[in-house]
């Protein structure tokens, strides 16, 4: 192959970039900062938002569609929201293009808006406005919604699928006539998250809370979950935003509770990205391309059939368009490459840089002996099974792939997660890359000097991790801990 | 009922706002010309978008994602294309807000963009861009690909759903190796819109030609499909372009041929948007609200349970839920709506609002006689039929449904559509309102004279419309005419 991905050991940012690339799911485009997700990437996309789609629906969610646009006034409503997003928006000023003395095409001066409209990099605001509008009384509570939507922030530096200016996501928006309601919510959209990254991605999280300088801008309080990626970087795979009565308070909305008093609302917010598929490409993939979990597989088989003579493809393809039926019939995506101007050597590299799960092998001896070639792209294992009974074994096949996803990424977080109890010890482990679980004295002041020295930040004061919860001493200034946070170097 | 809907004898522009506000289909938004889809008319996009998609996906597209900002300059590649669109965009000039001496937000002067960046309006010109990047010879041929986006073209006169500033809608761009291959995908995806149009949302087309005058900016062709309001207005329901090597050229995309020769690839464009939403209301609904075609709906059926006491409810619930699962079970979307601080009556009104296409009332009467009271939404026709055999019923009412509102819709077309020889016809027939077919010279003078003088546009040169392709005189010059075509006043 004359362009290889370049090896993970030599250069992991290389190497993901080749992935990307190479397994053709998004591009660069001339727009600095957006990219172009292609066929393959897309399709991940949709598997991801349709699981999680879902998902929001058995909880209750409806889905919506917000404006683009959201008046710049509207920002400056909520003082920690607008502080948090101002400064990286894009900014639409004018109605029309015409053209200067020169020809050249010019934003018609005489087009300029009275107040400028803002991209919207989150849908807070005007969602809340709207809400005022839809809710009364108790009786109109909860109100739950959610919406697939593009959004943009002006990020200097980016990178494809997990930093870009504009980007893909759902964002959930709810209100709640109680503060518990509304707590619960929160809570409830983290499990939700977490079902979705372990069971689908199979990439396990640990779920947590932020440090106030970590938390979304206008919460109270941010819920995560966080992933360890190969190079031992953290990667925030998606968050749940507990509000208080922060945004019902800037668009003054408020409900008639049983008892006919008037209330300000309870809200929530949450929310993942296409940057999920940056997370599934750095937990799963390796130096000969992407390695997919069935679940969001596009194609959870691909089949190559091998032949050398006219007579040998017409038999061939038959068995193969059989096996293939079969297996659609069994309710598996399944690509059948019957392309003649490539070699099935080709086709063999090209679906593992594509990380389909299962290749099928068929030639003309498999035709005689009644069997199929098998490869895993995960193990990149290879056996010649019987036809008899294949669609079972790819069955099985495919579960064994999802769960051993699962425990080999489980399994290396394990190994790169260490308890550390003195300033040195945290230093070498962020240094190699891994979380450090470690006490913390609660202090803004503490967080911030580590993150000068080391890099690192607090990834989350974690739920559910053995042993976090003991109380202790600061790593550096001595003072009393509650209990240990991770840090670590992050995306 | 406090706040019924205008009749569409009193005021048909107001009978649809009331149509859309009421059946909880969209809202204004704070935003100039920009709305809210609420859930109810979210949920109609969702179903359009999952049908067109498949048949996008049957027929070879894949999904895409291009970026939402379009370099200004790369509009003025195109010269008709930039004609077109640059008269109605938003233009991104900034990164960033600041705020002025008096505290207020503005864009931050110093994060002015060295180019501006137009939010798309549509895509042809970067996905030409990017085009070039991935086809080299004729075996990348034909590149197929589709993108569901929003997209924003600065109205000044916007109506909910029907003309927004900002949009939803797919947008299909394809690439061919031979002008005989552009054109079939043209006319392949114009079937594709029409079988859409005519069996999932029961609305018949009429197929056409645009004008020279009528076409999309940078089409060599433009193909649509064109409905029949029931005010008598005509509404363009879908449109694909047939590109020439218009795109091509402007963005130097050649391939080499089986010749290994160079050529510019041959190009096709293809949308519908959330305008179709406005048309569905306006082919279906009635003074009572709206109605939908059981394929498009959101719940096939609503069941609204009937009691007086505690044990009538309990023993009326049981049965709904019997009854909602077993119509579950046979695939169809069953709301059971056991909200008992509404009354049923309220409940009545409510979903023929919403347009649910069939009602089961179930009561304690019924319970003792083993019935149901079936209503259907389009007829408002109700009936007490046995639960023994209902599941059936029911199946057989929705396919008669689907039928009668295509049925219904297309007698009215045809009541609609005259045959006219002379101007004082045509002059008459449009002011009632209704497709004026009539022999054209074939010149834009004529074109543009008849639109001045009666506001009636050419809404298409029909391919297969009876009679049609018969030599005549124009109706106003006299002039030969090579057929007739299909005038009206459009939305």
């Amino acid at each position: 192959m004359a362009d290889a991905i370049t090896a993970r050991s030599d250069d992991y940012s290389q190497w993901y970039i080749d992935v990307v690339r190479k397994a053709k799911l998004a591009d660069y485009s001339p727009v600095r900062g957006c990219m172009v997700i292609r066929p393959n990437g897309y399709a991940l996309w949709e598997n991801m938002r349709d699981a999680l789609d879902q998902m929001f629906k058995d909880t209750g969610h409806e889905n919506v569609y917000f404006p683009l646009f959201i008046p710049e006034k509207f920002l400056a409503r909520e003082a920690e929201h607008v502080e948090g997003f101002a400064k990286e928006c894009a900014v639409v000023t004018h109605s029309r293009l015409s053209t200067d003395e020169d020809g050249e095409l010019i934003p018609d001066p005489e087009s300029e808006l009275g107040e400028s409209l803002v991209v919207r990099p989150t849908s807070e605001t005007i969602i809340w406005d709207t809400f005022g509008d839809w809710i009364q009384s108790y009786r109109d509570l909860p109100l739950l919604i959610n919406q697939w939507a593009n959004v943009v922030r002006w990020e200097m530096r980016t990178r494809l699928f997990l930093r870009t200016m504009e980007f893909l996501w759902q964002e959930g928006h709810t209100a709640h006539a109680t503060k518990e309601g509304a707590i619960e919510e929160t809570h409830r959209m983290l499990d939700v998250y977490t079902t979705f990254a372990e069971d689908y991605m199979a990439m396990p999280v640990i779920r947590g809370r932020k440090t106030a300088s970590e938390r979304f801008a206008g919460a109270v309080d941010t819920l995560c979950i966080e992933a360890l990626m190969q190079d031992g970087k953290a990667l925030q795979a998606g968050t749940s935003h507990f509000l208080g009565q922060n945004f019902a308070k800037a668009f003054d909305c408020t409900f008639t509770n049983e008892e006919n008093e008037e209330e300000y609302v309870w809200a929530t917010s949450w929310g993942v990205s296409t940057r999920l598929i940056g997370a599934l490409i750095m937990t799963h993939s390796d130096d000969q391309g992407l390695v997919l979990p069935p679940k969001l597989a596009r194609w959870h088989v691909v089949i190559v059939p091998i032949y050398f003579n006219d007579d040998q493809q017409a038999a061939v393809l038959e068995k193969a368009d059989q096996i293939q039926e079969a297996l659609e019939d069994a309710g598996l995506s399944v690509k059948l490459d019957d392309d003649d101007t490539q070699s099935p050597g080709w086709k063999f590299n090209e679906y593992e840089l594509q990380g389909v799960p299962l290749r099928i092998g068929i030639g003309p001896r498999d035709l005689e002996n009644d069997n199929v070639e098998l490869a895993r792209r995960d193990t990149r294992e290879k056996n010649i099974v019987p036809q008899e009974g294949l669609i079972e074994r790819i069955q099985n096949e495919l579960e064994d792939i999802q769960q051993s996803l699962y425990d080999r990424a489980l399994q290396r977080r394990q190994e790169r997660t260490t308890y550390v109890d003195t300033y040195d010890e945290f230093k070498e482990v962020i240094e190699e890359g891994g979380f450090a679980v470690a006490h913390w004295d609660g202090t803004e002041e503490t967080e911030a000097r580590i993150q000068d020295e080391t890099s690192a930040t607090i990834r989350c004061i974690p739920f559910d991790q053995p042993g976090t919860d003991e109380d202790g001493r600061d790593l550096i200034t001595g003072e009393p801990s509650e209990g240990r946070v991770v840090f670590a170097k992050a995306y």
